[in-house]
């Protein structure tokens, strides 16, 4: 079993390795760049970690990891675009440091290269990991369309955003660790509690982050605290506040949402009306709930005690996250 | 063997049995809309009526074909955001009649849903048709880079020129028939010429539309004579007047590209200009090469005479075509 960090620099040493800039440079540099910009490598990570746990050849996953991660990055650069935002990760967007054809085309090229990161493997395996490879990479756009769908909604529902987020952001994380077991050569049963497990972690990984942009500590947060306040981001803090605060708070709410205030004061006021609507709790019970979930599938998985903390660790360090 | 319609209306058919709209709404509506816009539907025919011809049962190209017209209209709808494009096929194009995001992420999910199609095939098949789709999907965005790259060039050459209609039309009309072959079981000696074959034929049918925008008859194309030179596009016919007139024609030529005029006058005078120089009769030269070349590799098939007949018939068809 190798240490999370040695995981990551061997997958980073392969990204370089296999991402190389090639002609027409206008189509790979930006690929090269967005794949540069760091972040936690969450994905391959899983990915990679997954299919050693499982007794599988760490490197045999390397490949299935890079597709997830390009694929990932891919998805960046679009939703970029539909955000118009200008910054990722502390730098300038494909979109804006080239152009919105350039991020459109880029982004093209690099989904069909994640496609091409699966070419190593065997046909048998090969389809498997496609099959769900299509499956997930549909369920992102879906996530990424409620996600626009519900900018103009007044009425979403708290499980309608579950299912925003589970598309969006989980089912990759839960794809890449199932991705890591079918290559160890797992049998399907133990496959799908994988899957499970990465499911309920995305989930609780992504309501953390909505915690954070609120409640984290601005000295450790990487984005400035308040930025979805500011942006009326219909968060799962927003939504819950909705479902349980008074008329009053929820027509105040509702006025700051649609103010287009970008102020500090609109920030603390709302982080003090959902501080008083016990939102912070809420919240926190909620990432609870799925952290509790994923480690519960743990429990049932057919590997060892010591691999089964391995994982938990790995939740655990990712919950206890500030950044 | 069948007829050309009867592969198109039965090609149809399926398409309208597969492609349907669910929700999100907002991500398959402007999918189906695409695909129901019409069109010759030249790549799908090309992949059954191939397998046919190779004595393959024709219904097994059917998702073969299916997933090359579903990536085919994902090039369309991105093409269209990047080139400002109004109208397809006489309607609104996707970006305009929802909104450029739309386009981005109706497009994504086309491309996923481009690869689904191939899902029912087994998986060593489904990995050889997989392999040529990647390689196949990549050449087309770095035509559509190219092409775009040319756009703020003075120094584009006809090969350069080639190349990128090569990457951008020829290679996804020569894959849909080689995977035809591929799945009628032919041996990969005789798919290769097949696949020669369609690169030669998409070259011709390109060049013949650079051709027809300036010199085909308003009454049965399709789109409005001389709209090429409105626009100022590189096309063959620019290129190669550019490398054949003489110091005087060449200024000239530059100058009304330059001019962002888009009278009637300045077509009839490139018009005039490439007629003086002979360029009509060097396109249709070239069309004339590239179509023999196709005509050639036929010869070399292990096919019968009849068969070979039906395919030279289609090709010449579409190269009688004046829409």
């Amino acid at each position: 079993m190798i240490s999370i960090n040695t995981y990551k620099e061997d997958f980073l040493s392969y990204l370089n390795e296999q991402i190389e800039v090639k002609e027409p440079l206008n189509l790979y540099e930006p690929i090269h760049y967005i794949l540069q910009l760091g972040g936690k490598r969450l994905r391959p990570i899983l990915a990679i970690m997954t299919c050693d746990l499982f007794g599988g050849d760490a490197k045999k996953a390397f490949d299935a990891a890079l597709a997830i991660e390009v694929f990932h990055n891919f998805t960046l650069i679009h939703d970029d675009i539909m955000d118009s935002a200008p910054i990722r990760r502390g730098k300038e967007t494909v979109h804006i440091k080239w152009n919105e054809n350039t991020g459109i085309l880029s982004g093209d090229a690099m989904m069909i290269m994640a496609y091409k990161c699966l070419e190593n493997y065997e046909p048998v395996i090969y389809k498997k990991l496609m099959l769900l490879f299509n499956k997930t990479a549909l369920e992102v756009c879906e996530g990424q369309q409620l996600d626009i769908d519900f900018e103009t909604r007044n009425d979403v529902s708290i499980p309608e955003y579950i299912t925003m987020i589970t598309n969006k952001t989980s089912v990759l994380v839960a794809a890449a660790m199932k991705m890591g077991a079918d290559i160890a050569g797992v049998d399907e049963k133990e496959t799908e509690k994988i899957y499970n497990f990465g499911l309920n972690l995305g989930l609780a990984f992504q309501l953390q982050d909505d915690y954070l942009d609120t409640f984290g500590d601005q000295a450790t947060f990487g984005k400035q605290i308040g930025g979805d306040i500011i942006e009326d981001k219909k968060t799962f803090l927003y939504l819950k506040a909705l479902e349980v605060c008074n008329e009053v708070d929820k027509q105040r709410l509702l006025e700051m949402y649609n103010s287009n205030d970008t102020s500090k004061e609109k920030v603390a006021e709302v982080t003090h009306l959902f501080k008083r609507n016990k939102i912070e709790e809420i919240t926190k019970a909620e990432i609870e709930k799925y952290s509790n979930q994923a480690f519960d599938v743990l429990k049932e998985l057919a590997i060892s005690e010591e691999k089964k903390a391995a994982l938990r660790n790995f939740g655990f360090d990712l919950m206890k996250r500030t950044i």
